[in-house]
């Protein structure tokens, strides 16, 4: 897996600012201070401020940031400016519960090809888009110009899975099997196991008994 | 939020390494090296020492550490040396999936109780618990002894649900709906946005192109 310079905590703060900026917008807002955007997101204004700065100057001292513009900019800066084609590996309840989640087709995300090993829900459709099996991977891939892969197989399966999208060509891959899964540097491999992030919380709950 | 001096990475990653100790512990294998672990893992030998640095000193120079011995201690840090009750608000489809997910009852994790407002699955079981109207909230947690909330209910509902958890004594909140919510100092909560992963992606494939 390739390494970043930019911590991937503050990309996932800039995610959250873009959305709270959105809210702005759509409540006619045309300027917010770092300490406003603090506020409303729950951190500290000076990390709203060292987040923005890796991207360069935003804002003007005692005007704080204009909504439109730095919401342009975070958009630009997240990959948001264009739309991003999805394949769906596993149609299984969570690859289900991603399909069907609300909120990814406005921030550019399309889903394009669901795919499953499953003869008995192969054919059917969720959200629009018919189950297909493995066989036509490369295939979607290639025709419909698809960069990013989602996983929501059994573990057992996952690295198989993911050396089959690897081949095809997708460039990045969002895991979401509790495995720990191997992809050459140049494919970006992204885990939200939903165990870890329960034991996050077990962590510091026990550790500030 | 509270905020704590061991970096969230750092505790997802003791996660994974106790997982990958696990599978060690699995293969009969009784000591491992940071470099072993940083291998099997994913990252770099000096993250695994610097990560278990903050807990104390495990492993001894030239030796290792040994599997079961670090796989406890981990365990305990991530306290996963106890069980902890989980209440369910929504059960929709990414409640259903996350009922369903394995992996979290060896984890030390067990579902207790699943809430809905929609009548049409009150009554219906998941995983062998039923799924109840949001009048039992309260004595569900108290009766169970509840410390960890899971939110999969719309983004319109979340705050809403939010409160009500929080009123209802749970310590923990862990939030699927893309909304930022707000809690008391006393209560952690923790985001897993499924749109804020895909737009790491995205943002890591166009700040490379």
């Amino acid at each position: 897996m390739k390494v970043y310079k930019i911590p991937e905590a503050t990309v996932m703060r800039l995610s959250i600012y873009s959305r709270y900026l959105k809210q702005l917008m759509d409540d006619d807002k045309e300027t917010v201070s770092s300490g406003e955007i603090a506020i409303g997101v729950g951190v500290s204004s000076a990390q709203v401020r060292k987040d923005l700065a890796y991207f360069g100057e935003f804002g003007t001292r005692g005007v704080g940031y204009k909504v439109e513009e730095l919401y342009g900019y975070l958009m630009k800066i997240l990959g948001l400016d264009r739309r991003w084609n999805i394949i769906i590996i596993g149609a299984g309840n969570l690859g289900s519960a991603f399909a069907l989640y609300q909120g990814f087709m406005d921030r550019g995300f399309t889903i394009s090809a669901i795919l499953d090993v499953d003869k008995k829900i192969i054919g059917t459709e969720l959200e629009g888009v018919k189950i297909e099996g493995m066989d036509v991977l490369d295939s979607r891939v290639r025709e419909q110009n698809i960069t990013l892969g989602v996983i929501t197989v059994p573990a057992v399966a996952a690295q198989e899975v993911t050396d089959q999208l690897v081949n095809s060509g997708v460039k990045a891959i969002l895991n979401f099997s509790p495995r720990v899964l191997k992809v050459p540097n140049e494919v970006i491999l992204r885990n939200v196991d939903l165990s870890v992030n329960l034991e996050v919380l077990s962590f510091y709950l026990a550790f500030n008994r």
